[in-house]
Order: structure tokens, then sequence, then C-alpha cells
């Protein structure tokens, strides 16, 4: 946690209610940091489905294989999330710390250790010691309340500015679902690699099959439409549990993803991801401006986000929003290079409705007192049209500043 | 040019002899800067092969699109390159302006507009006026003279902070022959947009395609090995010009790149090109280390290349070189995102000879105090051993400091 919150945090933090099926408890267990919670435990009703997606890293950290392997059964009883240690790039020590939490997780809640999911975020290379989290886990699960939201998005902190929630509900052929998540930011700082995490949960009566299509469509445009600094952690884990609990009011069991009772839960479950991706991306190391790119007119969608991404994490395109500079021409570079088809005499960029360049050159009406104004705001919307086909894609991000190289360049103590 | 040099230039300016065939002259044209030239002409003697390579952006600049038109008669009469502006994203303006360049040159030096190559280096966005240049060339061709090298450097330059030179000899069946390059490098600055340009010439009797055979070749060692900020020019422009003039002293005409003959002068030809490929590199904004980051043991040297440009260009990799932290978590990572085969439990990772991590662990002989004083050198060598295969590769990158942001986040004026 970081003394300076981010002048993009929410102004508004919402406040999740209960989800049926789901008690939570944290603890301070002393894992890295002092003074402060660093365990969370997730308690889930029997019956609960799982569904997740995970970091695409070929390095992925000891928790990330741990859940891929657990998901294949499509239920889980526990969640266990630390903070101040990723257990990542820890070897054999690192399995048998999972392993050894698992099924001490398992134990206190009377399941398999199948349905157990663990997730660490901290300091890497360092090996984790389950006799921190062990101790904790009975008191836990015995003390575990629906009301604790607001103190798992704290639990689950390392350098964010602030803990990152949201909750939508919907209506499943008449009656109300609710779905809670909570996330933590891709903050890092030396020597501590830090992750995102998200975890969300509804009591809505959805197979694990279903939840992994849903997941797997929605993760595109939400969590995987977001960069801080295009670096991929070993450890990004996004798991959705559905306990359930609204079946004894009445909703329907759902088994497939193409169910049309979902449209309603679809669309909130899109804006539970969607809120709290782009909470990640404002909370983005040394962040002050958060940027919306869009790409229009690209041969296809997948184009599109390829193409935005490549203006997303262009150096000198963040620097120039940082130095609120509406600096077009690095914008042309960033699709130049992206390696996607594209024209430079079709192309046209705008910053906010203002057209800076149009059909290959600078826009004579372009208002440079206009545009200048326009980029002192705090979201900044970047639009390129290629002028090739229909393909469309957004991606967020954030602005570079030198507060991103003092957060990750400052000396280790 | 910059008001502070890089703590990186050479600590020796080679001095580069005259090249029979080639003259040169330089202008103050006051395209953009006051006070320097900021026009190059290199004249070619009749017959001289080229051979090129360009930016790999879809969205080059008119001179780049020119350059690869001509490159196809493979023979140069005159190169004419101006700083302060790029010529790129100018639409139809931009070919109408090279266009006249290109005549007005080829009619200076008596020969077709086919011969005429051009490169142009500066802001973007913004027109070139070819009235500009076109009264100079005339007077440039009647004055150029051979030794004018360290003039043609200069005159190249936007934000670098040094000119860069190079230049090697070689033996061609007994018969000395002499290379020489110049370059400018990547720097970039609001509402600039330069590039990487460089020039090489040599008086050896070598084919328009041996010389681009070669060329593409040593290129990728070279200058496809370095990276500042991941960031592609729209204009980035490698010319290699062969006069041939060494023939009259005895020297063979080479045909094809692979003739023998050519040993000692491949290694001459390489020598160059490294040279200024690194001086590239070690004038990149802000830079205060030069990182050679080596990847051993990956599946091809594709892969190796591949992953040895991950870690090159993430900015969490660039920040702890810069804050002199040996963050190999942070190597792990890049290693990871990479998307090439890797397996976590085989890597290593080092630090100059110091191992930091061995078999996907910590090296638990890894001594702090002596990583942390390899890392307050200049220049700063990171292995990272994939353990899978014969796949090797070296790529150069900088450090990302805080003056990065400023060089390119500082408010337009």
């Amino acid at each position: 946690m970081s003394a300076t919150i981010s002048p993009l945090a929410p102004k508004e933090v919402p406040s999740l209610p209960p989800i049926e099926g789901v008690r939570i408890a944290t603890a301070a267990a002393g894992i890295k940091y002092k003074g402060r919670t660093d365990l969370m435990a997730m308690v889930f009703d029997k019956g609960t489905a799982v569904a997740g997606v995970f970091t695409r890293s070929k390095c992925p950290s000891a928790p990330v294989d741990l859940c891929r392997e657990n998901l294949a059964g499509g239920k889980a009883r526990i969640l266990v999330v630390n903070s101040g240690n990723a257990n990542a790039f820890t070897g054999s020590k690192g399995v048998t710390t999972t392993s050894a939490t698992a099924k001490a997780a398992a134990r206190a809640v009377g399941a398999k250790p199948g349905k157990v999911f663990l997730a660490s975020t901290g300091v890497i290379g360092e090996p984790l010691d389950p006799g921190k989290i062990i101790p904790h886990l009975d008191d836990m699960v015995a003390r575990a309340e629906a009301n604790a939201w607001d103190e798992a998005g704290r639990a689950i902190m390392t350098t964010d500015t602030y803990p990152k929630y949201a909750t939508a509900t919907a209506m499943l052929e008449g009656v109300k679902v609710t779905i809670n998540g909570i996330a933590k930011g891709a903050g890092m700082i030396a020597p501590d690699m830090a992750t995102m995490l998200s975890f969300v949960a509804t009591d809505a009566p959805i197979s694990s099959a279903a939840l992994q299509d849903l997941l797997g469509r929605e993760v595109k445009s939400t969590f995987n439409a977001v960069t801080v600094d295009s670096d991929t952690s070993t450890s990004d884990t996004l798991l959705l549990f559905a306990t359930g609990a609204a079946a004894k009011r009445g909703a329907p069991h759902i088994e497939k993803a193409g169910d049309r009772r979902l449209g309603g839960f679809v669309r909130a479950m899109r804006s539970v991801l969607s809120s709290l991706a782009r909470q990640v991306v404002r909370d983005g190391e040394g962040a002050r401006k958060e940027i919306a790119i869009t790409v229009t007119g690209a041969k296809s969608a997948a184009s599109a986000k390829r193409i935005a991404l490549s203006i997303a994490n262009s150096p000198l395109v963040k620097t120039a929003v940082a130095g609120e500079d509406a600096n077009w021409g690095r914008v042309v570079m960033a699709v130049g290079k992206a390696g996607e088809p594209a024209d430079r005499d079709r192309l046209s960029v705008w910053f906010g409705d203002i057209r800076v360049a149009h059909h290959g050159e600078r826009d004579p009406s372009y208002s440079e007192a206009a545009t200048s104004a326009y980029m002192k705001k705090d979201e900044i919307a970047i639009r390129a049209d290629i002028g090739l086909g229909k393909g469309a894609a957004t991606v967020w991000t954030c602005d570079l500043t030198k507060d991103y190289v003092a957060i990750n360049g400052d000396y280790r103590s």
C-alpha cells in the first residue's frame, strides 16, 4: 500500500453486499508487511462452481499451476490468498508450499484438496513458508462472515494505492442475483513483483462449464484489454465463483453460456469485470491520466486490438500524454509498427473529439489551443481510424510518468 | 543536438579517412535548426553500387518510399539527407517534395533521378519545403570533397548528443579496402520524431546484389539487435554504397555475397555496423547504462532473439537497471512473457559473471554485495539461459531513466 493515493482513484467506493454462499475472513500473518492484513480466505458453500483465467507467462507461479490443475474439477470450497510473497520462481519449494497449504485449507473446510484455490502476490524468488499461513486457516474458516468484502479487498493489496471493488445485480428469470468482485493491481516495486489478481463471486446457479465460457469471452474486452507497461506477471489470476444460492429463491440452473436467460447476467458481469480492470489501470504506477485507445476501420477486430495495444504500449505515446502533448505523430508511428495492415494515406487520428490528422496529413482545421485544453483532462481518449475495414477495439492504459521510473527504478534497500 | 553529452559517448572519436569515389558537402539550409548544418550531400562516382534496409513500419516516410523504389536499379550517384523535418505523414505534399528534390539532385550530378537517394529526419507531419533544399544542391555538388566525413556526421544529427562514426579496413585479395559509416540515433523529442539513419560507404568493388545480401544478413546481429524503447520510426534507413574504386588498385570485382574472398570485408563491415548500432543505443534518450542481453539455450536462434528483445524492451527490466537493481525476477517475467518455449525450472540468470538464479530458484551462493557492486558499472551484461536447446542471441539496449520521460514528456512549447 502506498502513502499517496492515485489521483485517478474512484471518487465513490461501492459497498459490496453479501453473496449468499460466500463467507470471508482476513488475518495479519506477518508474511512481509507489518501492521496490516495479508491473508484472505473466501469460503464457499458446497456446490460452488468455479472458472478461471491466468497469466500466459511460460514461467507461471506455483499457485497458478495449482489453480489450473484444480480448475478441471470445476468446484471450489475455499480460496486462500496472501500478499507479500508471490511464491513464484521458488522451484520445488514453491510446490511444497502450495501442496501443504491446499491440504490444510481443504481440511479446514472438510473438502478435498482439489477444491482449494490459491493465489499469492508480492516478492518473487523468495521461498514462501507455509507455516506462516497454515496456523491461521482453521480460525479463519470458523470466523468467516458474509460482510467482509471490504476487508478482502484490502488484504490482497501490495503496491496498490487503493482497494478495488465492483458490484452489480441482474435478474435471472425474475430472480435477483448479485455479482461482487475485488482486484489488486499490477503495481510492481523493487524487489517486489506484484500481480493482477481478481476474484469475482455470484449467487447465480451457473455451471462451471458455462462460467468458463463466459469468462473466456468477457475477459477479452475487459482484463485482456488493459495494459500498464506491457509486462506480464508470472501470477495473474482471475477466478469467478458461482455459489448457486439464488436457486433457493427460484433462479434457474444454467448449464450453457449460450442460454438466452443469461443476457442480464452477462451485462452485469461485464460491468463488474470492466470496472475492476479499469481500476487496475487507473492505479498503474505513477499514473496521472487514464488513456482509452480506440482503433476503428481495421481489417478485423483482432487486427484493431493489436494496433490499439501497439499504441497503448508505446513509451513515446505514453510519455507524450504525461506531458499533455497531443503528439499524433507518435500514434502514427505506433500504428505503423504494429505489423497490421495499415495505409498511411487513409489514416485519421483524434484526441477526444478533435481530429488532428486526416487522410495521412495533419488536419488543416486542427486547433492547437483546443487540443492543449483537452490534453489537461485526466481521462484522454485517442482514436485512430485505419480506413481499411470494419474492425474495432478499445483498450485502456495509463500515462508513463517520472514516478513510474522512480517507483520501479529506486535502489533496493 | 543536445547541450548535455551522454555519459556513454565514446571516449575517442575515430578520424574517418577518404573513401575513393565519395565526396561530401554540408550546408546550413535553415530547415528548422539555426546556426548549424542541416543538409548533407554525398556524391558518388559513376558505377557506385547501393544496398539498403528500411523501417518495417506500415506508415513509412516519403523518402523511405523513394529509396525503396530506386534501390531496384542498384546504382547510386548522390545521397541527400536533411535534419529538422522528417517529411513523414505529409501526404501527397511529401511525395511532391521527394520528387522535386530527387529531380534537382539528379540534375546537379548529371544522372537519372533513379540514382538519387534521400533521407529526412526531424519533426513529422510538417510539410517539408523542397525550396529550402534545392537551391543548395548545385553548389554542394561543386564543392563536395573527400575529407568531410566529420561534417557529414554532424549535419544529420537531431537530438543526438554526439555524432556517430565508425571505420574499418579489410584486405580483398591483397588490396586494402576501407569502410566508413556514420549514423544518427533514435532520439525523439516532442513534437519531433527523430529516426535512425545510417550511411556506410566503401571503395570495395562489390555488386549491388551481393551488397544487399551482405547487408540483409549483417543487419540482424547489429542494427536489428538494438532497441531503445521498442518504438519503430517511420523513417529508419540504412544505406550501403560501394564505389568500386579499389578495382583500380587491383581489388577483384565481387558479384556474390557467398564469395570466399569477402571474409575480411564481412568482418570489417560487421564491426562498422556493430559500432554504429551500439553508439545509437548508447545515445538513447536519458541513457546512463548500456545493457547487453544474451539469451542462450533457447530452442533456436530466432527464439533466443525474441526472448532477448522481450527482456530488452521490458520497462521493468530497464528501470531496474537504471536503479542499479539486479532484479532477476523481472528478467524471469520477461522470459515468461516472450511467448517462446521456456521452462521455469531450467532457467538460469546471470548479471555479469554472477549467477543470481539457477534451475528456477534463487542461486544459494549469490552475493548481494558483489551484485550491487557490479550494477554500478555503466555497461551491464544480463544473460538468461533457457536450458532447452542451443539457440543464442545478443541484443543491446539502454536503461529507462527519469530523463527519458522528461525528454519525451515535457510540455510542447
